[in-house]
């Protein structure tokens, strides 16, 4: 039963919200992610014991969805399994147009009455039409409407970021890896044992919504492979879309099946369906938010060569082999650059040849020196290293050379990112803090090192070479 | 001219350091770095305007090496590069036994009169059997004299990792990166452009060490490369040497060239290099600080089969990959595993398979848990995933559960480690520092992903493995 677009939207959207079961046991943690609701809150709860901290929340608590005044758009159901049937059934009664369960306990538990049981759950929903998000999942994180799927997560602005997790833990680990990079999100479901809403339906959604410009998915295992291809082909045909799959090697599998209740293809399978897709093929989480960062910032392009500044020899080396590994190139600069930068270039303890190694006596002349390389015809993105001893150095200093850098890549039309090199980041925290927070300003992406920064490069031009292939073919 | 093990250490262990050229433009940084020297410590310098600061800080300066009374063992030499022969040939006629050559500008600048310079000083010091320690490097990092390569570095403490680096942010990153896991360190020697003291030099010398147990080492390229060869495997069979070759890429070699001189070889040379000697091929800055940590914490073993423990459904499926792309298995338990946590386990949002997703309801039995798992026939090894969640819980009880894993892990006479899950980990840094520290305690290492974790363990297998057949040869 594909879902209609505008339908489901509308059911994303609700004014009135009911949250049944939320518990002291667990801090309130549903009704808690509702605080911001910009609607109707009520809460529903039978056992005195938890309705007291519900009081104190000022929050409306019924001894049932039925006893509500007026409709109810939406449900979070946070029971236990063997009361689930019960709260759908009243749900159903209430006209409630979409339920997110928490609850679970169902297939993804391996045994013969979890299956039992989400069988009866499914036949309920799909007579009635009700769309439930779940069993076994986070539900909706909707910041337009003041959603949240977990303690934490920004509801004050909306961008066009979409994410579609099979997993609760990596959608609200997304979201929140995407809000700390400044990236703007419309929204983000987990949809976990996706017995009515699954990815198909999704894709199709936010491959349509207007307010969505990329999407990222995580996805263990569509119930139906033909209707996932095709939707994801057609999301792919719209906007960029990052594809994570989880459960791809026998063991990933095993925990696949006891997560979600997902029987997930082989590694080949899953090449095939990116490369005929056009879907931009990730393997671990770190590398699926360092794509979004990419998709977020980059100033997009076609061409391999990077010229990198920044880091002393050693670095330099590193990161030369970093990017070669990466399949990108990083060329020596063209003769008039060379020329150029050797008309002024101080040569003890630095070198101009690429990466550059700037050394501590040409500081006064890193303008030209940024300039040059981003005008350099044999250049077609930047790469900046922040390494621990910018620490050392006067602020003011280096948040002109970040500016430098951004003036640069804008002038030259080519992307320009940034990436750390700290042996233990969380022990250089408030650096790495500041930096990031001002290169986001910038709008220049952090990646975490220059290995991650040059496979996500490296991604993004295979991306943008494809489109424009594919869209060479159409004309 | 190879160098006598016993005849380096005693110059590696001066009683009198003099310090040339330090300058207020870098705030005196050679001197600073000796400022816990534990024996005399002089400067000279013939600028006014540099000795008031010295004067200030108490350190003796001479005009030079001459004027100093009684003997001088080691210089550290930071003057421009065309005042070089003349101290060189002043510590000579002083009968200092090394000289750290931190002056640049020699063959790494790619210009004719760099090469002759190094030529130059090379004959100089061969002529005078003096022990030249680069030029073009950060020189010698050693605690039990009080020696510093850089800020920050401690010496209150020896340990018995030995550092080889030719990069000298690479030997101090690999310092830092070490004593921030509490590694302790033996010395560190950066050798830049190695005209005198070379890695073979330096491989026999801390592969003989006896208060050296393994051994990490950096290198672009030896002069000598049978000699090279032959010494590493040497120190090969008597401990563990992580090999970490930069320029290994066209790029990395070029990188290579201007930073130390280096004529690099290709990945294939040592690929086959690491085989022979048995040497921990490494191929980023990450994987030899992960490769120090496995081999400083983990409890030796030749098997690959992995028991994890923690995070929650996405992220068991998503390590399931992970360890099995690196090469490992994350076996199913054993049936007696399986039913003894069938008898207690609650299946509701967890999973007693591997990973092991405890859930909420099941933490009041982890050690049994924990237990169950350590003592599995099926599981060499074992994994615990720290998540961000645990920040939100109570201190007690994660410090607890951490202690049991390491009772757990020594019971078993198995290796225990522990991975973090943080999008990005220095806005998480009070919390995983938090759980470093505690963890580095308990001798537990802390892995910053789960893939690095697999990879590090999946060398370390390899590495005992080799060494268990080597030994059985030998028999």
């Amino acid at each position: 039963m594909p879902w209609d677009s505008k339908d489901l939207d509308r059911r994303f959207h609700p004014d009135v919200v009911a949250v049944v079961g939320s518990r002291r046991a667990d801090d309130y943690i549903w009704l808690r992610n509702m605080t911001d609701f910009k609607g109707k809150l009520y809460s529903v709860q039978v056992d005195p014991g938890d309705i007291e901290g519900i009081d104190k929340m000022g929050i409306p608590n019924y001894k049932s969805l039925a006893e509500i005044p007026g409709p109810v758009d939406y449900v979070v159901m946070a029971v236990p399994r063997r009361v689930a049937p019960a709260i759908l059934r009243d749900a159903i009664a209430k006209g409630v147009k979409a339920v997110h369960m928490f609850t679970s306990g169902f297939a993804e538990a391996g045994s013969a009455d979890g299956a039992q049981a989400q069988q009866q759950i499914t036949n309920m929903a799909r007579e009635a039409g009700l769309l439930v998000i779940g069993p076994n999942c986070m539900g909706l994180y909707n910041p337009a409407r003041g959603m949240r799927t977990g303690p934490g997560q920004g509801v004050d602005s909306v961008g066009s970021l979409a994410i579609i997790s099979q997993s609760g833990a990596h959608n609200n680990a997304l979201i929140q890896a995407a809000q700390a990079s400044g990236i703007g999100i419309n929204k983000g479901v987990s949809f976990g044992n996706a017995i009515v809403l699954d990815s198909p339906d999704l894709l199709k959604y936010f491959g349509e919504d207007p307010n969505t410009s990329f999407i990222c998915a995580y996805i263990e295992g569509p119930k139906d492979g033909r209707r996932f291809f095709e939707e994801l082909r057609e999301a792919c045909r719209r906007k960029p879309v990052i594809l994570y799959k989880g459960g791809q090697t026998e063991a990933g599998q095993r925990a696949a099946s006891s997560h979600t209740g997902s029987l997930a293809g082989s590694p080949e399978v899953w090449g095939a369906v990116a490369r005929q897709t056009g879907a931009i093929r990730v393997d671990s989480f770190e590398e699926a938010v360092d794509m979004m960062k990419a998709l977020a910032y980059l100033a997009p392009t076609t061409g391999d060569a990077v010229g990198i500044i920044g880091g002393s020899g050693g670095q330099s080396v590193s990161m030369g082999d970093d990017f070669s590994r990466a399949g990108l190139r990083v060329p020596r600069l063209s003769q008039p650059t060379l020329d150029a930068m050797s008309s002024f270039f101080q040569l003890v303890g630095a070198s101009f040849y690429n990466p550059v190694d700037v050394g501590q006596m040409n500081r006064r002349n890193m303008e030209s020196i940024i300039d040059l390389l981003a005008m350099d015809p044999n250049i077609n993105a930047l790469g900046l290293m922040v390494g621990g001893g910018f620490g050392r150095r006067p602020r003011e200093e280096v948040h002109a050379q970040f500016e430098m850098y951004q003036k640069a890549g804008i002038k030259a039309g080519k992307p320009v990112m940034a990436m750390i090199w700290s042996p233990i980041p969380y022990r250089d925290a408030d650096m790495l803090l500041e930096a990031d927070n001002f290169l986001q300003q910038l709008k220049i992406p952090v990646f975490a090192s220059p290995a991650r920064a040059a496979r996500a490069l490296r991604k993004m031009v295979d991306y943008y070479a494809l489109r424009r292939d594919m869209e060479a073919l159409r004309d």
